[in-house]
């Protein structure tokens, strides 16, 4: 059977396009698996996996946990409010304490960039990458890419626009990724005070205007307002955001055509997004998050298969 | 098959008397599975139950993850606390995105009156309402009213005292209409001032003074004193409440004949019950506790019987 | 088959001699079983555990989480700050409580002293100590002993010393407890701040000076340092403590023989230990991590046998 490059999925820019196309192929399966009535497998009975994570989480978390239970693998679930961590105890520590309990796969979100890499130098256990800091979230990005691929039939040679803060988002970064190793043409939509500098090094385009890359793109994946970074001190505030960058119906109704949203959620309605367009036909929303399930499925199976059993 | 007259368990209010018989004769079954050494059975491994908890609960997550567990459902918890709700998302995404991971039974608990209404009408899942504000707690009912039931005999011509804060207490609300509808009178008594108006309107009769009350019923089902509405600008105080209201041994011990004392939980011994009422062979509040697991198993079972596998 | 001769896992003070040899040789045979590639073993599926932590941990929690799955049990989390306990239930009542909805095996820690030996009185489940204020940590113990067993062939005659915060340490007492039933000489050493005055009455020698302390002994077993009472009105401050009882490789390196080093967890680097200590070759500080899983095992394994099922 085929497997992948890697031995961790830590980020996009370490697999190959023959990786992203294995974890597609095994999602298929998986996706058929949990719209079953019975939606699990009795795979990964032997597999034991931990979910640490360090940021809070609702979506992602809960995503990964169904994932797991419908792999039948055993679960453990750590979240830092309530674990040593407060008391001072280093990553490292506490990772290898919750290691010597057997633990086959570790799944991790941090605050620190680069904090699953250190984990896989020095851990002996499968590391999943569940987002570090700024830096990347792959699971996110291979989810939409597959929801893309799901609706448009492929991702090469489409057209995708990420709208909104670049600059702090991990979510657009394995996106970058992650579309570019698929053929897509990527284009990044924001304030230029949300718009790291580096971001044409990387061979994608920047457009400051939102008509004008909406127009141009096949599909809009607009990210999340982080309101806590768009207080008073900050250009631009909530409102000027909304008025610049925020989509509506009547903006999507002016183009000459019917062109995918998708968001990575939580939406907060009428800043970025209007319900009006979260809920329409042209959005993908929640289907991002069902595939979300099934690309989990097939990371965790396609990794817990290069554990010597 | 029997089946509920309902697709949703939201409130004894939209329940028929032949909903409540059904609930009972299949609580009994499970309550005889519960007391078996293996307490399992397998009937929902394909039903996937979400618990979402927008307030704090103990007795009644537990009680509803456990009769989830002892139906073989998979399980997925939600509280408010480590959610995105903090982020300001809205009931109807969060629950939606859960939604989307193929979530079959929604269990909530909100502070909205009416949440679980809502729901219904905009998720694809059956919903059972574990609290909606100062609205209705069906299953503690239900729960109720099989203890009552199991004690004896019947509910039906069985005279049903409630005691103390009618005017904030889903559990005084609910009971209320599941008593009514098995034909059982229902009495509250309470200070004036937490005893809402509309009261008389449902067809209860309002009794202020406890002894008097106590002599009439057969049952008092003695509500939780709400430390937190009691300061110093509320009369009651917690004070004059216990001695108003308190139940003790001397009181139950003047009347002549021995009544049944019911407590939701939890306890404020010494406030509005004492301990060693509490614990008393009158007392069926523990039953109560037991026999809610097998009020949820039932519910739950019932209504996954409706759903098309 | 053999038994314990207790019925409850209070505290080692209430074991015997025997009970710790019969946990030992259980854990012996489930350590195989967490070795293999399946960990999981069908044992307990008649048994439902209430883990019920009324004061943070992460490890241990962990630990009796995954024994309890890895035996097949059903589990229950319970944890005070989601509880009734901060409306005010009694510890009785939310133990009872939970009991009622048919909990078999309770593992508590809690902050008051005694805390489990009331519950055994009082309710009707099996209580497992997981940490009762500063007095016992019984598997904790039991896990230490069954580490240096397993490194140095025998507990019997061996030399350990225990260094750090006794007085406020249940790990310390309950490795006493255990270290003499077994036959081995045991020394505290610390500040004579943080010694109890009835130390010696246990029959333990008391040494501050560490080097004399370490050249004494076969193992040394460093409890954490809680930084919380190191405060500024406490003899030794963090920099105090370290520079007369931290160890590091140098005063190991000049010991004449290589003794064993232990670590409870979670560590404070660089204070009670070095990074390069707890890393080394004579520690065991992960193996106890692992050999808990086990220990947990057998306790709970042992317990369960008693219950007439």
């Amino acid at each position: 059977m085929d497997q992948l490059s890697v031995a961790h999925l830590l980020g996009i820019k370490y697999l190959k396009p023959s990786d992203i196309e294995l974890i597609f192929k095994t999602a298929d399966h998986f996706k058929e698996v949990i719209n079953r009535p019975i939606k699990k497998v009795p795979s990964l009975r032997d597999i034991t996996i931990a979910n640490l994570f360090f940021e809070n989480s609702t979506r992602t978390k809960l995503s990964f946990e169904l994932a797991e239970k419908r792999l039948s693998a055993d679960v453990i679930n750590f979240s830092a409010s309530q674990s040593s961590v407060k008391k001072g105890e280093t990553l490292i520590d506490t990772v290898n304490n919750i290691l010597s309990m057997k633990v086959d796969i570790v799944v991790m979100r941090h605050a620190n960039v680069g904090a699953g890499v250190f984990l896989a130098k020095h851990v002996n256990a499968k590391i999943i990458n569940a987002g570090d800091g700024t830096h990347e979230h792959p699971t996110q990005a291979l989810l939409d890419s597959y929801s893309i691929r799901e609706k448009l039939g492929t991702v090469k040679g489409k057209k995708i626009v990420i709208i909104g803060d670049i600059l702090h988002s991990r979510v657009a970064l394995s996106n970058i990724f992650a579309l570019q190793m698929q053929g897509a043409e990527v284009k990044v939509c924001g304030p230029t005070t949300l718009i790291p500098k580096y971001i044409t090094s990387l061979g994608v385009t920047v457009e400051t205007n939102l008509k004008k890359a909406l127009e141009w793109c096949d599909v809009a994946n607009v990210l999340r307002v982080q309101n806590e970074r768009m207080d008073i001190n900050y250009f631009p505030s909530t409102r000027e955001y909304t008025q610049l960058f925020g989509i509506n119906k009547e903006i999507l109704d002016n183009l000459d055509k019917k062109i995918v949203i998708m968001h990575p959620g939580p939406i907060n309605r009428g800043v970025e997004i209007t319900s009006d367009v979260a809920d329409s036909e042209q959005s993908i929303i929640l289907h991002q998050v069902e595939n979300g399930v099934a690309i989990r499925m097939a990371v965790i199976y396609l990794l817990a298969e290069q554990i010597k059993r």
